[in-house]
């Protein structure tokens, strides 16, 4: 990467091979003190080390106490460590470890982000916003995306812990693929209340910024397990609609009802299935765009020079793809 | 009925047997004018009439243009008519009928009704308010249930179109059978959060009273088709929340899984699946109060003299009841 | 319709109303001659009509026998008649019948037909075709699409008996939705192949050619009900790959593939689920097509004034439009 | 514990933790000498160790032959160990070892146990028998109940083996859990016949008696498995009926319905359906019990200081408890 | 039918044609009277009539109060009528009747039955039943086999209300088709026990002798319904060897598992799924039987000249046969 | 094995023990050098071993980087070792080991093959074969079996990668088992047309010789997993069809249709469901011979001494089988 405020991070974990000798800095996501089988040898240190490309095992066989008092969980840490094979996985032995310093990384490094630029997606989006004719809508959706705080977590959210978009800005990504398909399905069928749909796909998701937590890993709040996105985003609108006392009563029941019936079947979690054109509309638009990046990443993280993925538990199948080769995280990145 | 402000409406509907000729007062639910084959003999005239006990198709034979005019669909109807079979199924042939009066019928006979005295339920409710000690979630109901225009209806609305309490008060009426056996339940498993329980349970179908219409029959309104009540209650709570400031987040969390879980499986339009002790509860004893309650409705609808009902599609099955004759069902308000 | 050559049928079925006197013509779908229940009247004659607007009841109830001699099960008939309501349904009364001459019809009001004029689309769709780069996908597509017979077939078929774009130029016209959802598809995802998806859009329904008949009423063979469209396809296409032996074997497998799994689903009659970024693309966008316009059929069909459809046995729902008047089926043709 | 019968075991395995230095009494539940991967170092002993409170791994690193010779699998033995940590679970290194005295160790420290009195627990059983009036009941019940040995394997019996009450006593506890909910259920619905639907409750699960075994673990017998305690159950009512032979028919049909519809769906197992008021009432009631304890159990589980359990995979999630300490298994028994 | 013993009962409904006058004798299903829409008319009679080929509407006009005096319902009646052609249905219009004599009609033209003989049928049974050379097995199977009156019911009973062998007769020739296909399983695979395979055969249906009744239909018995054959036949079993204390336990319990386990999923109504060799072949052979009968019977119920058969609700889909001409069903017994 | 041509390969690894030290033969299925986790110690090499009685891991622990030279993945090696017992498996730890002299092994005990002589069942097929009068389907099938190419790869394929027959000549051995069982079935139901029953049964499974690849492992080809042998199979007889002008364009629909069907339910990959007598025949048939195959297999490996079998994650539950010692891999050969 080119980008000159972008610091060395050191190798992505899922590029290193065995043997590799490197230095890097990591999210220390555990760590913990084991006992050796022949106790006469103490202790060793296991780490859980990630970055924005994976997670991998490392250990500290020597001065492992030492090693466990020096770092913590959730930071960043700098290491100096080897790539080495055991019981058929990749693992790193550490020789030298220590808590990273902020000029030492870029924590878009850390987590995995979009490979699109936020700033290009954010000007796209405000041009969507723009288009929407009818004030009642405006008004509405401009009471989310003009809210800063609301905004800025919008703009920052993945889309998914790991099935789509599973990634910084993931969000933001899909929210613009689906706008971008709406414009075709638009063309196709403009018996579509097109300014409906551009709200209603704007305002589907919002409940993510709330579901999830994207620290330092893409994780579900209580309040996201508890509630889910699906519901707390009826709930954000139904809020917003009180200090809109003049949005009229049948936009905003077809405006909700999208929203609840997005996921498209019950045993999806969705508590309405879809009963007007655009509610179909959009679940159909937006179950393209989450499965095109889903495929699209599953087929993208096969192993090199392999044809077909590792099997997928949630997909019940492996996926083929080209058996062109793959390039590293890095450039990949670079190209885009 | 002894009541003395209890109007003779005439026989219910379901208690008519071929033969009988009678006077009664009736819903008019709809009407149209039909030729007949030989078009020398002009139009009759077809009604459907309703009451609490069900409904039935009626004819005008003569003078049908007259008759159609005299009356309004979604009225109450006064009539003299005589019983008879035609296709295997009862009908009424209708010598004479005007609009009723307001003095000679009550509306409590014209749409199903709880057997219960809606008074004495209401006090009962008030008791098990009243013994909420938790400040928070006693005045997140109150907030509720001391709003006279959301009590009102609270009292009327039915539980359900069909298949449960599906009656005026049948809401009330359910809504008390959980709170008496959420008793039982915090008695075998204290671990249970009593207060937390006993809000949920008044809480979890306030939606109800937005879901369904109830004037001359119990219906989906709009906003219940397309919203559903489950969301719509979490909706309403998180706008009662909005004055209630201080009120715990994990608490608000709690309670509204449980509203969004009750109905416990996904295919069963739950948004969310039950993942705490009072979820898990309030879907048990919710749906033990409803089950009961259909059962026994359907049993008590079966053929006089039958052992099964008729096959109930919802259920695929014929239900099992004792042989033990049948009461009309005048006499056995009378009973109750 | 301003058309010329379109020459003047006589009232749509679906436009009719009780009381209208009228003289059209129509299909004969059946004819059968029935007893009065009075045995001293003899016989009337109970008639199935057709056009593009439905079908309907009609009665002869004088000279039937002779009236039944006259016409000839599937000819198109011109008739005198009158509707009126029976049973709560709209039959026609026949004053007068007889065979249509050819001059009195026009064959596209017979069968419903694609709002979209076939030559224009016609004109699109080898415009995609010709934007197809790849030798090999372009030769097999070809070889299909210059074969007279078949695009003959292909232009006039129907994509469904039922469910979407169940009308002439079905097919075509949902074929033709695809390829534009595509462009958007590629635009988001250039990962996907290009000319193989255009290539699977434009194949993946062939089978549709021989699995319907549309001489008087769209039905299926029996090669379609035993065999099934998915299945044809791929055996159209492997008899065709037999002369191209340079035809890439990989390219085949994963173009088989995409039409083998383009109902997504085992439950959906798929014999494989999709596994390459063309086949899950492929999936969702023809999806999204044919349920806009299941949807859009199923509104547009509505009752007059009502703003929710009958209910939807397949989609076990009913759906919700705008409550905007609708227009006669007349009406809505000489808007598009 | 304050019972002066109850043997000093030492700690229960499940509130070890790794550098405890301890001596205790365990079920051994298997051994297996395994090499050392340096040939020169010869083998390791290990063993599996139960206690009521879960299991845990241990080794013998030295001496393993010896130790190997000196125990019995399915003995209690008693040892002096130390807990360590390895690859991320807690095990114990063994410093000594023999099999345990018979009065070392109380019997009911082995196996998980009720936490509620055995004999207060057959008082309560025994009322609830006397309150039923029918005399046929009546005596088919006793006829169970009054049988010694049949008595004292119900008393002892768990009611599952993982799912819910999955301990000893457990079925005589989920049993009374029933009865004392049907006390509710009959003031709500007095239409369900009380007598028997007490006598439905007391015997739907007896077929577990012979479908467990529980000496030093629970497990299913291959009558359990191959047919089943709902069958089971049917069957021994029906064997105990050919001794009353005044037992009305109807009377047994209904009873012996009940049984066989109690798990409510054929997915179930259940071969068949509730069909009767007291079938739905039983399975609703019954599953209210099991489903409580269940969700109890997994919540008091969960780890120190966590809000969420770990996914359980028959309920395909984690649960959400409070965040209030836990106490240790033997703190808990002290309390109750 | 050349058969001296069986009477002339006249055409059966199955083969009566618009426009035939005949004299027959039929099983009268059900009788009401009927008021004409024209009140001068009075009323007129309405009847169900079946035979063994299939059930009728017949109607009274005239001297309907008389002819309903005259008949019973569920007696053979003897009438004088003619065919026509109502509502595009065929109905019965009948100008005199009376109840028949008993050496009017032959019982087995009443009830469909089995075209296979039952004294050859009952021959093969018993060769079957011989060739058993376990003692044990032998001796339950001649518990059953010998008992009289259980014989009796089992040659007569049909083996299903609808689906599949739905005659007199049926559940022996069913039982009798699965020893056939067993024979050849046996010989593929002769780790199977044959004894038991066997014996599970002849059992595993005998609950249906108490689950139908067929005396003018065939129709399910309460404890049918409540019970299921399933566990009846466990049942019968459990008792029968209560008077064989020497059966081996293993034997008993591999024998009941496969009659618990024949209908193969839980969702099918089965208790347990088979998990032994003899069980896993009975629940194959025995629905191959099955559903031969089943889809056979359909195809020879389709229409004359048709190559499909009607929908059938059950199986959703309807059947393709050969096109040559059916036989009516007097011809098709000449046959057999 | 008393084959003179029959090689000593050694011990099978599924009846090795701990301690035995052997002499072997075995296909080296991978290779891959570990580190020992002091590295000071250097590298371990780990192989995956298999033959036609499993597969099992074998390391050596001396040398490593030298014998992992010395022999390459894919081939049969020959190997000094002895077994251990680690982490409650079983190992290899190898002494010596270099690739295998063709003279030192055959072929047919590296994959599992059928227990039945490849040349009686070749024969019994032919015999089957001849058996066909019709001469359009006896072209047919010639037009495959008298295919050298075509039918030396028929002979050898498995008939599934692990269900069922999943060893070689397992497609040869399954469509005899099926033709045996068509005897039967038409013994029952003459109605079924003999000769299509019969090409249905020999063709239903031809495109598994493409869908599987069983070198040194029975694997799914691409083709196999994009395509299915379903479709392929289909594909297969339309481009035979080709060569075949006159064959009826009826009997090639209901024998396409057979083969479509043949899976008989849409979730398990069938794309069409048994609309003819011949196809559920054919359906339940193949399905009794696949199940009793695969029980067979799962009960024959069970671990010896036991009545059940390890849980089988396919059919979601453990087999039982009868206590009888099991014989080893060797022993049972012979017998056969």
């Amino acid at each position: 990467m080119n980008d000159p405020y972008h610091l060395d991070k050191g190798p992505f974990l899922r590029d290193l091979v065995p043997g590799d000798r490197f230095i890097g800095n990591y999210v220390l996501r555990s760590k913990q003190l084991e006992s050796f089988r022949d106790p006469a040898r103490g202790n060793f240190l296991t780490l859980v080390l990630g970055d924005r490309s994976g997670q991998l095992i490392a250990r500290v066989w020597e001065n492992a106490e030492i090693a466990y008092e020096d770092v913590l969980e959730g930071e960043i840490i700098k290491l100096d460590g080897e790539t080495e094979s055991y019981l058929e996985r990749t693992q790193i032995r550490i020789f030298r470890l220590r808590s990273a310093e902020p000029n030492e990384y870029d924590m878009r490094d850390m987590l995995p982000s979009s490979e699109r630029d936020p700033e290009e997606m954010v000007k796209e989006l405000k041009t969507f916003i723009d288009s929407i004719k009818d004030q009642h809508l405006l008004a509405l959706v401009n009471n989310f995306f003009n809210d800063d705080e609301f905004f800025k977590l919008f703009i920052q959210a993945p889309a998914a812990r790991r099935v789509h978009h599973a990634y910084l800005h993931g969000l933001l990504e899909h929210t613009l693929e689906i706008l971008v398909l709406a414009q075709t399905t638009l063309q196709l069928y403009p018996q579509i209340n097109a300014d409906l749909l551009s709200a209603g796909i704007l305002l589907h998701d919002i409940g993510k910024v709330r579901e999830y937590s994207w620290e330092l890993d893409i994780n579900y709040t209580n309040e996201g397990r508890l509630l889910g996105h699906v519901v707390m985003a009826n709930e954000m609108i139904a809020i917003a609609l009180q200090s809109l006392p003049d949005f009229p009563e049948d936009l905003s029941l077809r405006l909700r009802h999208m929203l609840l019936s997005h996921h498209g079947r019950y045993e999806w979690g969705s508590p309405r299935r879809p009963k007007t054109l655009e509610a179909i509309a959009l679940h159909h638009i937006e179950n393209t765009s989450a499965q095109l990046n889903r495929f699209n990443a599953l087929l993208s993280f096969r192993q090199p020079g392999k044809d077909w993925t590792e099997y997928d538990r949630l997909l019940r199948r492996q996926l083929y793809g080209s058996s062109e080769d793959e390039l590293s995280i890095e450039e990949s990145s670079q190209l885009s």
